[in-house]
């Protein structure tokens, strides 16, 4: 058995449920109030996505994910000292993005399974999932256009797009490049790509959350790079979880990312490692298309070897590191800072 | 032999591609220099759409269409009195989104030419198409943001988007629907769905383009409605063309959109029309699910006959007079007024 990483960092803050459940509450209503304006049919992929309605609309309970984004923006706002409900406008177009972008990313990866039901493009066919998708993030911005201080707040939001965007045009061309040689991918390649694939939308809901609360540029700045961070470590930590994590509660299989021959940080920084357990692996991977569980077992333990586990563990650690000290230079009002911190480090830690 | 709907409509003015060609020549560096700030490989994908490369990004010049929408951004503005280089932004912006819809749609339908070349995912993949709409998409959104101001413009745009994106959501709907009893799509539908889908955008482009050349709202929302006016008028026109339009001037094959089985305006209208033509068009419709050319020639026979041909070249004809009324009204600047009409005549009348 492999050290638990929760060995290696500490535990989360209690509170965060709750945190979290209140923000949701507080999204909620005009989270509904925005789907609800979308065309019937679209909107019916939304909420279906939401976790509101099973297909052909039946109301329903499932799980919508836990709500982070939304989170974030109403900390945000709440820490440059406003009420929470100034941050509720970036909280739902941060939620419709993340949302849209799940939409998508199903489709490009064909992923047919998303907490344990079917996905949108594999519920509804591509064509209307990639339209739904599409209506989902002209909702956002039109959601943001209409809130006071939509112009800084757009400014933030579309350079969050971009990078959105860029970071899974990243992802998508890895999977096509070689293991070794100089075009391989190197890992600080997909530090940056997990930084504007997932960090890019955190910054930007906690910024936009303290731009709409009044917060001034170098504040909203500082905690957009909080973010990235955040988002960033979130990432090596999924990794991690990707090969080692227990399937009852990632609800993936075991080894997974190695099954799928994704390149994932802690194989690409075993890759770089000059030990010979890092060319073991570069020879396994290069000789099987499609690895059985136990070849996959055996590339784990080559990625362990070789330390891609501790180098993912430890770039986990520095950017929520980079998270702590961040938050601490800032001048945040009230228990928004605490929570923010407990929030953020319940993002990173989770499951582990 | 028909008549020819040139008898109907007044013939064009000869400026317009003078003045489509100034237009692109002023939006060209704006608009590369946007494309520029994509990822790489997004971009590429976006200069293809464009024309201005083939896959593996080796320069061409291919037809990127005519710049309608950039076109009628740049004479908004100088409608309002601005100088040609304000609406700029704004041609920019509805640039991006038009090309973003094509991606999407082509998905969507499933075509697989578009301008005589193949489309975006035909070439590239379907992910990688998702993907580069995607970051059309946001760099509209960016590029509006950047601009001084950005946020009478931001609602603008973000509620055409939402109108685009609904119209084609009901265009995809209505192919399910039958060709007649109570669920069967009504003429009217059709025609909202037409100023959504293709309105919507055009209407966008002249209320931009005059917002950002300091028109006031009042001008700008009767240019909206100007534009929508256009889109419907141009689509029924197309509609024409889709059955009865030259295939050596559309590129596509003498009654298309009947053997496609498309439910277009001059089918629906005939359809509606209390006449035996009708019913017999119904059955021949009902009865056959890959009409050959002697059956779709049977049908656009019915279609005329049952006066849908008619129906539509008069919708038109009256969607026409609102956008000549429409600008008339208004207390427009210079030369600007007359080349708009020219422009949106061109728009609709064009290969009849």
């Amino acid at each position: 058995m492999t050290p638990s990483a929760s060995e290696v960092l500490a535990p989360t803050a209690p509170s965060v449920p709750q945190l979290l459940e209140r923000c949701r509450d507080l999204v909620r209503p005009a989270l509904t109030e925005a789907v609800e304006r979308l065309h019937p049919w679209l909107g019916e992929m939304a909420a279906y996505s939401f976790g509101w309605c099973e297909m052909g609309g039946a109301p329903v309970d499932a799980s919508g994910g836990k709500g982070v984004r939304q989170a974030l923006a109403v900390l945000g706002a709440e820490a440059a000292g406003a009420p929470a409900r100034s941050g509720v406008a970036a909280a739902v177009a941060v939620e419709l993005v993340h949302t849209f972008s799940l939409l998508h990313d199903d489709i490009m990866d064909g992923d047919p399974l998303r907490r344990r039901r079917a996905t949108v493009w594999k519920a509804y066919g591509t064509g209307p999932a990639v339209l739904a998708g599409d209506a989902l993030f002209a909702l956002a911005v039109e959601t943001l256009a209409r809130t006071p201080g939509g112009p800084a707040g757009m400014r933030l939001l579309s350079a969050a797009l971009t990078d959105v965007v860029s970071g899974q045009a990243d992802d998508l061309l890895f999977a096509a490049r070689p293991w070794t040689g100089p075009e391989r991918v190197r890992p600080e390649e997909y530090r940056t790509m997990a930084e504007r694939k997932t960090g890019a939308l955190l910054g930007c809901a906690l910024s936009l959350g303290a731009a709409l609360g009044g917060a001034p540029p170098a504040t909203t700045a500082a905690l957009e790079r909080v973010g990235r961070h955040a988002g960033t470590a979130f990432q090596m930590v999924d990794d991690v979880l990707g090969i080692w994590g227990d399937p009852a509660v990632t609800g993936k299989p075991v080894h997974g990312d190695l099954r799928e021959r994704k390149k994932s940080y802690p194989v690409l920084a075993a890759l770089d490692a000059p030990v010979p357990a890092a060319r073991r692996l570069a020879r396994l991977l290069e000789s099987v298309d499609t690895p059985d569980e136990a070849l996959a077992r055996r590339a784990a333990a080559l990625v362990l070897e070789a330390g891609g586990r501790t180098a993912a563990l430890a770039q986990a650690r520095r950017h929520l590191a980079a998270v702590e000290s961040g938050l601490a230079d800032l001048p945040l009002a009230g228990p928004a800072a605490d929570e923010l911190r407990a929030l953020l480090g319940f993002l990173v830690r989770r499951e582990l």
